[in-house]
């Protein structure tokens, strides 16, 4: 897209809301900030549930299990399935199904990673586990002896990252025969604070890579994989879908480049300013300000179903 | 170059040992292993000097300081003055001396780097100090609090990485103002272990670039500026030096790219067989087992000098 977006008039919303059949929500920074939800988020859910859409809700926050982030999401006063939520742990736990995988999983990661394993059948070792654990260096040339059965590596965000976990995934990676690198994202900063930047899943995706100068496969926002389950799933094609979010990096590019409707908020990572910095080359279809402006069109949307 | 090395002859290593007036050793893999010396180094060194030529130690380990090294060398037997040392953290140090640098730095790496930053009158904080250091997670958005004085974060290999370092190092180049990112080395691997690939400094250096999205400046191998110093301080030109080393994108890669001569040493971390794959582009002038085959050359090498 060579020039830069327009912000949303009503026209626009309009538009926006009668091309799309499904809308796939960002969570973080989209429908709530922390434990706060963003002003008008249930009500806008509720207007498009009325208009017969489809609602998904996509994230790249890996710590949390869907069931958890069900009960976030009740709590925070949203009538939502849990069919509609899909986080990046999952999406490893799909991935790793998708190709037919019985091994083990060792996680550099937090328990929402673990318990998606564990609601696929897998075994995963790691992760909380692992938190307070050190290398023994008491012998000269220490060595690190890791479970064979270990088929994948799963990293996403990790606030106990340490050298051993580091050390454990690495020699699984090394020493375990097709040993698999999976990334739940790679997005930089992390949601854990609202008004300073925090260090993200990226870090430790960042960490492996350092170590191991291997790629892994990122399964979480911008790649497709997540898309393609929904599509696969509930029978939409991309063209169908408007994804929302606050992020070009992951959302907006995520929604481009599959061929989606994209419509960016201002209410969570990205500003107007940087979007519109002449460094940026994702732009989303349009932006408006938060996901309550939506709300904005509510009477004549209502008149356009009814008329 | 296009084709594979030779493994040296006598005649290759009377050539390499004729030609130059200097020799850059690494340390790890090619002078020792471990705690142990590599048979024939101390012989070499001796040798070396006894036919006038000037020698230099330069290391990527950044976990010592260069008085460390000197009395890790002593106690091998070695005969060795400080100033022939190099290593990665003092190279950092010199890196911010160049830059007139007067600020703090703060430290992802161990006490090497700590050291050599006060051996040049920089005050350094973190490093060791913050390897039980812990967010305070006890209010709901988490706040983290940096010294505004912090005008560079230095990174290098840390036994001790957690996510306090990680978010302190991240907020120090994000709210500082012109805060230099430093990476000592990139190192995927360290000599922790003789017989297993241990993680390297090139973890702690991709957990930032992963969280920041910044592009260090490198100051250890294969970047030039140990080169530049050595060269601006012994008044040698490169193509005099011949850089000895065990691995190929470090030591060999640097010693090519400046014009030294190379000879790598099968000691460590590569092998003839990774040299010789197809995927590898890096080749030394010449090859040898080790260090002690240019004893093989010895008698020969002083009858030339007498003669």
């Amino acid at each position: 897209m060579a020039h830069a977006p327009l912000k949303a008039s009503d026209d626009c919303k309009l538009e926006i809301l009668h091309k799309h059949s499904a809308f796939i929500f960002d969570l973080d920074g989209t429908i709530w900030k922390g434990t706060q939800l963003i002003p008008g988020a249930s009500e806008v859910l509720n207007l498009l549930r009325y208009q017969g859409k489809r609602i998904f809700f996509v994230t790249n926050n890996s710590t949390l299990s869907r069931k958890a982030f069900l009960q976030k999401c009740i709590g925070l006063g949203l009538k939502v399935n849990i069919d509609e939520i899909y986080n990046s742990a999952y999406a490893a736990a799909a991935y790793l199904k998708t190709k037919n995988f019985q091994k083990k999983v060792y996680v550099i990661g937090e328990r929402g990673i673990i318990e998606e394993m564990h609601s696929v059948g897998l075994e995963a070792v790691g992760g909380p586990d692992d938190a307070d654990a050190k290398v023994d260096y008491s012998k000269g040339d220490p060595y690190m002896e890791v479970d064979e059965e270990v088929g994948a590596v799963v990293v996403g965000w990790d606030r106990n990252i340490n050298y051993y976990k580091l050390q454990y995934g690495l020699t699984c990676l090394l020493e375990n025969q097709d040993c698999l690198f999976i990334a739940t994202n790679t997005d930089a900063r992390s949601p854990l604070s609202t008004n300073q930047e925090w260090v993200g899943g990226g870090a430790m995706v960042g960490a492996l890579i350092g170590a191991s100068e291997l790629d892994p496969i990122v399964v979480g926002k911008p790649a497709s994989f997540l898309l393609d389950v929904i599509c696969r799933t509930s029978g939409l094609s991309c063209s169908q879908i408007c994804v929302v979010g606050d992020r070009l990096d992951t959302d907006i590019l995520w929604g481009n480049k599959n061929g989606c409707g994209t419509l960016l908020v201002l209410s969570g990572v990205t500003s107007e300013a940087s979007m519109l910095d002449s460094d940026n080359k994702i732009y989303p279809s349009y932006f408006i300000d938060s996901i309550g402006d939506l709300l904005s069109v509510k009477e004549k949307l209502s008149y356009c179903t009814v008329s």
